[in-house]
């Protein structure tokens, strides 16, 4: 392969592009993690963290990946035995379950399609049939970064309301945070998880937990054994700016530029601008005559959108084509769908005309991949992005 | 206005993007311009600037604009009241001859249209006709960046060639090397002059002349005065890799990645990108229904496209609606033409994809400003780059 | 406080300075970890890795802290009430042993007043002692952060096999690493834990487990229940360049430049060069008049200098003098020897005239904070390096 | 020579060390020089330099050396044959007057021996002589960087008015301003010329001119031929935040912070830091029993000190032995004392400690070198550093 020129696209549905601003940020020397400067920065980032997941309890920040971030959620909260339940909306609600499973406990997971998120009414049944409260935590995820799918946080939390029950209730918000409206108190969630490299717009290497009062609670009575994912050390050390092992000095600088970029957009431009992007790029889809993974409209994601490669096409070869000759990565199918979906992500440091050029990749690359459609996917995104400067496609923002 | 998300697309035709590569190479602590390092890289960058440009002479670096780099042509090879002879292709041709008089030369400036490069027939008549050999030089612009309209320089040499005339030939190769073919040994050129903002992919702040013997033996007549820009000190302290003032280091340091960057592409391909993208934009102003001012086919730029706003429309309001709505900056109309074109840059470190981003980004704010324009450019262009992977467009080719 | 100028100096036992060049890595553009060009870099970091810590079974890398990495060791390898003999060098050899009870392992914690190494022949006594092999695993610190102290793995090596017991060697090598001569296959080490801190010169964020076979049969057996940390997914995926989990992509990014610089100087002058800087820094405490931890000449530590504030001194006070006055960070006393202590780092990219500046610092820091001691240390300590270029200190050179 | 580890020590009198905070905002996409953005930013720092060079008119941004902001200087305000007046206290003054001869003037250039500054009353003097005005320009260099020897510009000054002469007053600031003291407006100075490698703490390629309304009259009048570097076009382009030219946009945006660190600091805490490293310096190089060039108290420099080799040893072979083994660049002699000394820059982007690691590496280096000298040298400057902890040395504060 000759040399590259210009600007690689991303559009994985994380990592997403990390800004210069951040980048540069994390390009600095390192400091002391037991200064008065580290401290200072701790304590901001963590204030910033709570605005972001409107939560007033703590943040906490490992070094971990998001599944780390996963794995302190149940280490903390859970015992040996106890029942958990979820549900089946994609890869990632897969992959959750097994490492309940690994941690010894019972799990029992709803199936589903990969198409829809959860339903609140089956939720609401199967919480309503455990009477005797064997269910110790029911575990979402809200964004399925494998199917393009969210679920109805609100709605399930009412679920949960309605049938009365005491369990723990955990958001992995890893794909949602920083590009939908989430609000880790107002839902009453009991954990929220997250990751660093999706709409926090850094690189990977920082998980996670928001906890609730419920949920500190509950750790005290939990009984997995933990140590590195150990809540408590964490936020007493937490306090006075500390953390109890060294933390990943750099990234939390490189955290206190993203939180600030979120802020001086504004949360509400910054949610109105990942639909409006969500909502040209299912039009393009649409007018190429292909289909997506999620098939309610109020649960399409606003972080990314998982394409069905018609029969008789495997989308990795068409995703391989298509970085082979635009230089655009794009995610590939996880699971059960691999091979037969590719996944645009359209979440992070984003604007029109990166879409445009993502979509215009995409629309090339399936003529030269010999993917029988329709020409004019780009044509229709670009119809509605002039149409709708910096204003929310109307038929999600009321979804969350 | 609300902060921004994602990258600025900088389309003007020069500075252009710089590649990663390039500006972190900058961010790099300065070192000491007499010690040992200092010098390996000096003679290596200067070793690669005469690959670039073809020339087996000297190479000198000036912390300078372009515009330096003309100044220093002239100054080193001329005297007082000498004359040369230039054309007027477009605004950078106009500067430059201004300068010239302003040093005291008499100028015999060739109208011109700004539509069309110099013409070689009406450059040997010219000579020809200067039986007393009173034209001291030629200066010629390769591409003006101001029109999108080259100059075919082999052809001029040729003319000159023809008419026996001895004057010194200084071509200004700003916004061609790097993009465009260059020769200047074998097209014998005496002074070219090269800035580092356009196809070298760096930063504004150098400037830079190839030199022949033959302007170096014009060097140790001429009465212009000069210090700062004086040519033998420069090269006498260069051959031991050292300046004579303090060079601007860090630059010099960007400069060695870019110039490995362009050899790793390798030149050709970097050429024929380069015609590729000039071809695609093309096409789409021509869908657009727009025209652009390069009327000969043979003459259009590789570097940028200056497309002409219709009647009625001022082509910096256009600019302006695109900059605010899609944050994607074009280039200005400069001189004769500011407010009746906006320029395309599409130069240095350029890919397919951001190339679509900006021609997608050129037909909305077409729609946004309200100019009246045919839909479809983006996707005429999209057809062309979809069916001419990696292939120069032929009608170039050999147009140089 | 008025601004700063000039550079920060980080002399804390890690995290260490990180080098201009793996910073400036860190700083690029994150690429897709499920890609070519990331499969390669997992190759190319998990060979280097394997080169630096002389093992040729498995190295894996998490996203994580030296915390992690330990917890790793640990769960991969027991099952509940197993038993694990260990021993008090120092607070990181406490913090472990914690852990691995919270585990509900048992475990045999020997006492030791943290100024001096295992003992080999109690090593040997112990294991000897233990007939039916109850003991599973014996894990120690190489190099104990808290106190400057190393302990001689090759001699706890010979001392198991001396006993014939089949108990798994655990080795924390987080601050001796890329300090100082490390063999995990010659030293028949099971799991040797890295963190990215300290001798690899990155920022904090990676922890590794390099594994054995007879640790990767182990893991087969063992049954403390693991999710995050499970080696067999890891090692599994890196056989294709993938991870299990999104990856820590930049600081993967830095690691590649940080193993290649290490090689580029070769490790062995790396470990020369930490030895004299060693000698040199306990040349100046000695000149102080002052006492470090460390007690056996064998055992100094190549990586850092605990150093004991006289009798009705805080450690903790001289150093925030230090910092306030020198702009100078130096380490803490942690847990037992909290405020009695202060920890001169002189581990990672570092070099005479940074040495200089560190000692200078501490010296004049000593008077401001009104420390008895007499002047002369840095004046040694010069005296040692300016006869000393680029030697070993040749007593410490056999002491691993 | 093996890689070396950690941070050059780059103490040359200029390039000096550019802090991390300026490098990272050099290392940003370039911007549209001729957009909203750059224009912000343009004002900005011309503001910012007007406050810094306490300057109420124009202050030009150029593109060069500062030896082309000596040109500018020049050609702005002289006319063929006019006559100047200038002393000979080093090599900086030297280049100057030469660079007046190529262009034509009529230099009186009065001896000097490199050690003292100029003069106040000889200048009186020979302005008084200069009955008819023949004199049209004076031009002094504040601080001799080759000879680390100041001048007193407000007693110059005052020797031009006790004068009653007419004489523009020219003054190279290069390497005193943001270091010491310096008043453009208040000392009734015409050009101040100032780089951008100096206190200013940026990598070289910027030279200014700070310019009075005396100045702008002469301009007008002014014969020598300019093109780039002519003022006025310059002038009207920045009143909307233009150039004439490409301006050299990421060093500006570095400048940026430059300009913003010095006024964090203070610029009175500045000078008084930079006065007190130059008193540690001369007492380190007084106690190795060595000599500075400069004699006069009163006139030593605040921003480096030229340190005279002993008979007998080559200061340059000094030098290379210092970089070999210390990697410490330190300042060569130049002209006529090349060989001769050895220049320790002590100005910029500093600290104590890094002073220190400096100073060790010059009293290792002279016993490397075989140089006679007393040791003590470091130890001296850190009895004074101690003990005046961001105190000014008092006897240099009033000598400005």
């Amino acid at each position: 392969m000759t040399a590259r020129s210009g600007r690689h696209f991303l559009q994985v549905p994380g990592p997403t592009n990390v800004p210069d601003r951040v980048l540069r940020a994390i390009d600095h020397p390192v400091i002391d993690h037991r200064g008065p400067e580290f401290a200072a920065l701790a304590r901001n980032v963590i204030a910033g963290l709570k605005r972001l997941m409107r939560c007033s309890g703590p943040v906490l920040i490992y070094p971990s990946s998001g599944t780390g971030a996963w794995e302190a959620a149940i280490l903390n909260t859970l015992s040996p035995g106890d029942k958990v339940l979820t549900f089946e909306t994609g890869q990632f609600a897969t992959l959750w379950q097994a490492m309940a499973k690994r941690h010894g406990l019972e799990v029992d997971f709803v199936p589903g399609d990969w198409r829809r998120g959860v339903d609140p009414a089956e939720l609401e049944a199967r919480l309503t049939a455990d009477r005797d409260h064997r269910i110790k935590a029911v575990m979402v995820v809200h964004n399925e970064t494998s199917t393009g799918v969210t679920s109805a946080v609100p709605a399930l939390r009412e679920a949960i309301d309605r049938a009365r029950h005491p369990a723990l209730f955990m958001v992995d918000g890893i794909s949602s945070i920083g590009a939908t409206d989430y609000r880790h108190d107002d839902w009453k969630v009991d954990v929220t998880v997250l990751g660093s490299q999706k709409g926090l717009m850094l690189p990977p290497g920082l998980g996670f937990n928001a906890v609730s009062q419920k949920a500190l609670a509950a750790a005290k009575q939990a009984k997995l054994p933990r140590g590195y994912f150990e809540w408590q050390p964490m936020i007493d050390a937490n306090d006075t700016g500390l953390f109890p092992f060294t933390p990943p000095i750099s990234l939390i600088v490189g955290l206190k530029e993203a939180l600030a970029m979120l802020e001086e957009e504004g949360l509400d431009n910054v949610f109105a601008r990942h639909d409006r992007f969500a909502e040209a790029t299912r039009r393009a889809v649409k007018a190429w005559g292909l289909d997506f993974l999620s098939v309610n409209p109020k649960e399409h994601s606003a972080s990314l959108t998982a394409v069905i490669a018609p029969d008789g096409h495997n989308a990795d070869a068409i995703r391989a084509t298509i970085l082979e000759r635009y230089d655009l990565s794009l995610g590939a199918g996880l699971g059960k769908v691999a091979g037969k979906v590719f996944r645009i992500g359209h979440l992070g440091w984003f604007n029109d005309l990166m879409l445009v050029g993502t979509l215009g990749g995409v629309e090339m690359g399936l003529g030269a991949a010999g993917v029988p459609h329709r020409k004019g996917g780009l044509a229709a995104a670009m119809d509605y992005l002039g149409g709708n400067v910096g204003a929310a496609a109307p038929a999600r923002a009321q979804a969350r």
